[in-house]
């Protein structure tokens, strides 16, 4: 009896037996010590001194870690390519000619100093999903593509070259690791001058399904299992620049001031206040604040912040938007100050398919595992793959919701349940047709 | 006729006769084109091309702006020296033996992006006023000496080498120079080990007098000749730590935010409502403020920002302090963010002597000019000088109020009306006996 015979007897109590075709299929469950033992073995490739890791897109750890990847999904019996973006692709065949892939992933890429779970679980969830597929000997109907996106936290450039989103310009702009985008997909051995050849369009997959960590605190707080995501949310970013006029702070009478900065807190109030003043998830966050000329000593006479709005309804961000804009207004006539916004950035809201979101309804029912249906806040690949089939997303709990920090952490029998409904989501789509 | 006696016939319509002491001493007056002259000449060290000046404290432009006021100085007969804290010292000798001298004088560093009015025309008007009594072969009872400060702009340094308040722990400060403060002073001509000499004690002055532009709006807007400064306003200075939770803006639901900005937002309110409760002329002003990690997709879990309060009065900052604390705590537990106030900085209240106020007042009313009193809320060396005797301040308009900005101003018809009031300040302060 060999040690993999032996694991699964132990795990499944059914016996040392030769691996055959596994004869109840809703039966199959994933190994779930085996990824917990792979995102410690991954979590070494940029390894910080607080528990995290900083892996950013195009560093040597980066490159390690994805070499650590990669020889996980040889080991699953994927035939691993790396794309012309630089997106490692994992292809098992499927048993009826002419289907579109089922593809499933995410990313391994981190921002600085963070975690372990964000991408990783989805990365290392959808290898285990090919490994448990290949130990069960299990054909699909479609052939499979377990896809690891390079760089999604700096933009979700990866996916991007896959629905042609990523222009030739942006491959110019200088990542975090200090290389452009262009020298960081050679970095990792991709060609930046063939990305036409990822670049698949509507119907080029059959779906594209993607595990990951919720990276807030609503499963872990209400007790829930998984999420199933209604869709990605809509971001809207501004920058608002507020003109006052920077004088003497010891020489300038209270009521002659134009206080830029005075201005801005109560605009930070009022993008606070209304955000809350309808029911509803849509968040508004300014999390970038400058004032100039930035003294003790001396009224601020400018200051540029950052204006953020998020939900799953482009219409409700135009209308909080339009409220936001009309009260910037009402301040900057009581305070002499003058208001300018400029749109930096609009992701459009990515609904999922109601079709797959049942489908993992139903295979996490069949584990045994509670849902709750829910928008995901932040943005992932995923939002990319809906421009080219339908689309689903299951999250597990993070505990306390902590994300992009050291101390984001899932427990290891939520990232298993993950995975298994990842599985049984898998296998129930390929039997359907999703065109 | 030379050019000089040309130069007062034309001006008072004497008539052309030699110069001798002037016979109705009530009845004179500054040279003020002369004063518009040197400032125009000091004005290109560290000129921009703004029309404004950086002549920062130890810069090039510092010291060889000081070589031009040195020389002015001594077409004035002062007798020159630099004193080891880098002074600039002109002495003139009274008739009186053992009095103590009066003092009189400025500043010419400038803020960086500084304008041409700020010290300098206290500064050069002093050397005018010295330079009137020389061509007029006046002699006081008083010695006379004129002083020009260095680096006042970067903490009151020179002043305070006289009062004692400059520790040694200082000399090692980097100014705005780049060199520290011992090396700023070395460069300048002084000497850094020898600053014992410089120190004067209580009595060791008779009176320090200092002409200063408002740098507010009042004289100005209310069309007031001249300012006669009450005291010069105490400044405190905290910073204020305020502590939340750094949270990814997409996935933290708002109610389960701990927002550091926005906490930081309504304390700013707080401040500038708190200081606008109570009548008075007291200031409140947040000029600093920098949020953590600070990218518009991450709630901000740290704020660091200034605090500063300033009036005449320390007990109404205190109060206003209190009150201030008291809205933080409050503000702190409504959004489970934790403030810290840490002292920075604090400056006492230094009131100028209520003799040489009426001195003040009684001069500009001789020479029909309209006085207001006035605090001062910029700090200023005669501050320091108050340690060491009585101090009087006299203001001259600022055109709009407007201060450390190239676009400062003050009409040549003002400078001259605050050097005449300097003058006869002066004169009648020497026939008194302010011990």
């Amino acid at each position: 009896m060999n040690r993999r015979h032996f694991s699964l007897a132990f795990l499944y109590g059914l016996g040392s037996f030769a691996i055959r075709p596994f004869p109840h299929e809703e039966m199959l469950k994933v190994n779930g010590p085996r990824i917990t033992k792979n995102i410690y073995g991954l979590s070494e490739f940029g390894k910080d001194s607080r528990g995290g890791v900083s892996r950013v897109a195009y560093s040597d750890a980066d490159r390690k870690g994805r070499e650590f990847v990669l020889n996980l999904m040889r080991d699953a019996k994927l035939d691993v390519t790396i794309d012309a973006a630089g997106n490692l692709v994992g292809r098992r065949a499927g048993s009826v000619p002419n289907l579109s892939p089922l593809l499933f992933g995410s990313h391994i890429d981190t921002v600085p100093e963070g975690g372990n779970y964000d991408g990783i679980v989805g990365s290392l969830g959808a290898i285990e999903v090919a490994q448990t597929l290949a130990e069960h000997s299990l054909v699909t109907r479609h052939p499979l593509e377990v896809i690891i996106f390079q760089n999604e936290e700096g933009g979700l450039i990866g996916s991007r070259a896959l629905d042609g989103e990523l222009t030739e310009q942006e491959l110019d702009l200088v990542s975090r690791s200090g290389k452009t985008i262009r020298e960081g997909i050679k970095f990792l051995g991709g060609d930046p001058t063939k990305l036409a050849q990822v670049r698949r369009k509507r119907g080029d997959i059959a779906a594209y399904l993607e595990l990951h960590i919720e990276q807030g605190g609503t499963l872990d707080s209400e007790k829930v299992d998984i999420g199933i995501v209604e869709g990605i949310v809509g971001i809207n970013w501004w920058d608002v620049t507020i003109q006052g006029f920077s004088n003497h702070a010891g020489t300038t009478p209270m009521n002659q001031r134009h206080d830029a900065l005075l201005a801005a807190a109560r605009f930070i109030e009022a993008v606070n206040r209304i955000v809350t003043s309808v029911a509803g998830r849509q968040v508004g966050t300014v999390g970038r604040i400058q004032a100039l000329p930035g003294a003790p000593n001396v009224i601020p006479g400018k200051v540029v912040l950052s204006l953020e709005l998020r939900d799953l309804d482009a219409a409700k961000i135009k209308m909080l938007y339009e409220q936001i804009h009309r009260e910037a207004q009402q301040i900057a006539k009581a305070s002499g100050t003058r208001f300018e916004f400029k749109e930096i950035n609009v992701n459009l809201p990515a609904p999922t398919d109601p079709r797959v979101r049942d489908v993992i309804s139903q295979a996490a029912r069949e584990l045994g595992l509670s849902t709750k249906l829910m928008p995901s806040g932040a943005g992932h690949d995923a939002q990319d793959m809906a421009r080219l089939g339908p689309v689903g997303m299951i999250f597990i709990p993070s505990v306390a919701g902590i994300s992009h920090s050291p101390k984001e952490f899932s427990h290891p029998a939520d990232i298993a349940n993950g995975a298994n409904v990842l599985l049984h989501t898998l296998l129930k789509l390929d039997k359907m047709d999703l065109k």
